[in-house]
């Protein structure tokens, strides 16, 4: 791992270049999806079928026989084994109840002329969750994602997996069946994000397509912006580990590395005052490492993008994770309450030494679905209120239209809108 | 306007069709566009004056140049007219009140093992907001954009507002003047987008881009989204009015004529299950029109892009409203709370007859930036939510974690994710 320092006088520009990630525009990878998902919204089902034979060695003869029914998935989760069940049952029920604080009401309110203004908030008619098959088939993935747009009161829920040469994974599908999805189709890439976005025979359209995917799925996400909603696209995934010296340094170095088993490029940083607890960390790595499943991913994560970040104080390594706006934030300190007021951008933030990230990707409550790539600095974890909307009301009295009419109409005029202006003068008493 | 009747066997193809609207991808724009935005990241404030003295004919010799004092705002405040000033403000305290009902408010709570879980909410630290320039400049856009970011607490807000040929509206900037603008920089196209999102020398980079703008403009807030948020890009504006019949039709005319008259493309659809009342609708429309300013405008949008809708009832009205999902639906009926609980979809509500759209645009209170092109459906008036975010907070105790390290570990086990499993492990009691 790198070290830095953040009094050396070429730090801004080590940290800069340590931390830049651009996405790379792949024109090819553009040209394809842009193909099918014109070919998917001119022939709906049977582009879906083509697709599915090509890119992932599926043969069906109707999208129906790519559907997984509802007792498929009572199945697959009386089947799986007891403790998997019962753990995703738990994190299903705590992921339901923190997403259940993030419900929004609708409000109204009297202003004194008597006009009624407000929010009225309601929910999706029809969520689309992409869940990613093969290798990197994370059934964590299927709860936090459907769940917030259950608890929002999503009116139907359709999830799409591929299953590359018919390969499916149980638990994706046990999960499914807690979290309540409505339906599943075994189809993936840009031809499932075309049969959500543009809606075929057989597959519902929906208003918004969430989840995680390749580069394939996540430029044909990008392309149907606009048409439906999206969530935002995911760069590699980040931890950055604020110390104080006190956390037992295997705990930290395990914690870098939950971050850097995901890919080569995800992004571990731990920032400390004190230079001695940060060798201890090193150590702790370096021990550590060898006896690791992943450790070729982690080494490699950590080689290229890792770094020990040696600071003046805690308030400087605050000042630095405000720079960087991390996706994931420990506080791995005594006192962590003390430090959050001053914490402007993170995903989210585990607080204290019995706090590991990875409680948080399964289980804790809140979302790990979150802002990547210093995305924290605008944007939230997914929730529940991705899947709901606002639309404003206003309703105006006699009365009260007396005083806006004559506002609306100077500005109206001012712009040189006029029947703006007039259908604002119509309201006024003669 | 064409005459549609929902009762039609093809009414649903027709609608269709009337309603299509596909944004173009024009190649060449966005390559100009790509091209821009890669020089002023690499030359900074030097290429920000090449393309505004080449776009805006407006020569400078640092950017320095073009930023606009606080005095000169102020300046223009103090020189508009007394009836615009006094509406301005008028409609900024209206808007300041609405929004402030908006702001979310931070929530921790803790669970029954102890764990403390919640929601940390942030400002941004800076937003840009882009004003057009030239014949489409209006003042009630810097209010409804700057507004809510001043009420979300931003750090700093940015403003651009491209000066053609050395020309501004002094409307505009005094609305800068009122809604506490922080600094205000004459460029715009492009490149302007591009400085806000790279910062050069003078102009400082911003977390979000938010306004509305040309072709130009909407592209390069496309292809900067990612590094920066930026907020939705915005189709032709539009309006649906729900009739029961009991309004005066020249309101009704009017107030399609306001929509009508923004652009050619704009779109204004009337649905009524009273026929006769619809002629009575249309008779007002041709008296009207040929007294109107815009009258050629607003000839070619209704004729091309507006309707009147017999329909069955006032149920039938609604369900097509949600399926249209309007920017702007009036309900002109005289009941309007009770077809309220029914809409699904819609940017703004305008309930009553009283309530002309254009009260909403200018100073009812809530925001007049809207989501178009049927994107009501999974999305929301721009408000000060979009200049906040969240980031979620978990503390475990000790206690807590012997639970939820447990559902982790066998979580992250069945995902083959071992760092994951181990750092739940290492918190728990041995």
């Amino acid at each position: 791992m790198q070290r830095l320092d953040s009094s050396q006088a070429d730090f801004d520009a080590r940290l800069e270049a340590l931390t830049a990630w651009e996405e790379q525009l792949d024109h090819a990878v553009n040209d394809t999806v842009r193909e099918v998902l014109a070919d998917v919204a001119l022939r709906g089902d049977a582009a879906v079928l083509d697709y599915t034979a090509r890119f992932d060695r599926l043969e069906a003869q109707s999208v129906s026989e790519l559907e997984i029914s509802d007792a498929q998935l009572q199945e697959a989760l009386a089947e799986i084994p007891a403790d998997q069940r019962s753990a995703l049952e738990a994190a299903a029920d705590r992921i339901r109840s923190y997403h259940q604080h993030q419900i929004q009401d609708s409000w109204q309110y009297q202003d004194e002329q008597g006009n009624v203004l407000g929010q009225q908030i309601t929910p999706l008619d029809r969520a689309g969750i992409y869940v990613p098959g093969g290798k990197a088939s994370y059934p964590s993935s299927v709860l936090m994602n459907a769940i917030p747009a259950k608890v929002a009161g999503v009116g139907e829920i359709i999830m799409v997996v591929p299953a590359p040469g018919g390969d499916l994974n149980p638990m994706v599908l046990a999960a499914a069946a807690i979290a309540e999805v409505d339906r599943v189709f075994t189809i993936g890439g840009a031809q499932a994000v075309a049969a959500l976005a543009h809606g075929t025979e057989t597959v519902p359209a929906v208003d918004k397509i969430v989840g995680p995917g390749n580069i394939y799925v996540a430029t044909a996400k990008r392309q149907v912006f606009g048409r439906v909603g999206i969530d935002m696209i995911a760069g590699p995934s980040e931890i950055l580990v604020i110390c104080d010296g006190s956390t037992d340094p295997q705990w930290v170095a395990m914690d870098l590395f939950s971050q850097a088993e995901h890919d080569e490029n995800a992004q571990a940083i731990v920032l400390c005052p004190d230079a001695a607890y940060l060798e201890r960390v090193a150590a702790a790595v370096d021990a550590l490492l060898p006896d690791m499943e992943r450790q070729e991913i982690i080494a490699t994560s950590l080689k290229g993008r890792g770094a020990m970040i040696k600071t003046v104080d805690l308030a400087d390594a605050v000042e630095i994770s405000n720079r960087l706006a991390p996706e994931h934030l420990e506080l791995s300190v005594a006192e962590p309450q003390r430090l959050l007021p001053d914490i402007r951008h993170a995903g989210a933030i585990f607080m204290g030494a019995y706090t590991s990230e990875s409680l948080g990707d399964y289980c804790a409550g809140p979302n790990h679905v979150l802002p990547t790539s210093r995305s924290a600095r605008f944007s939230s974890p997914l929730g529940v209120y991705d899947f709901q909307k606002r639309s404003s009301l206003i309703m105006c009295s006699e009365q009260g239209v007396q005083v806006l009419g004559q506002v609306a109409s100077v500005l109206a005029r001012g712009e040189s809108l006029e029947a703006h202006a007039r259908s604002a003068e119509y309201r006024l008493k003669k």
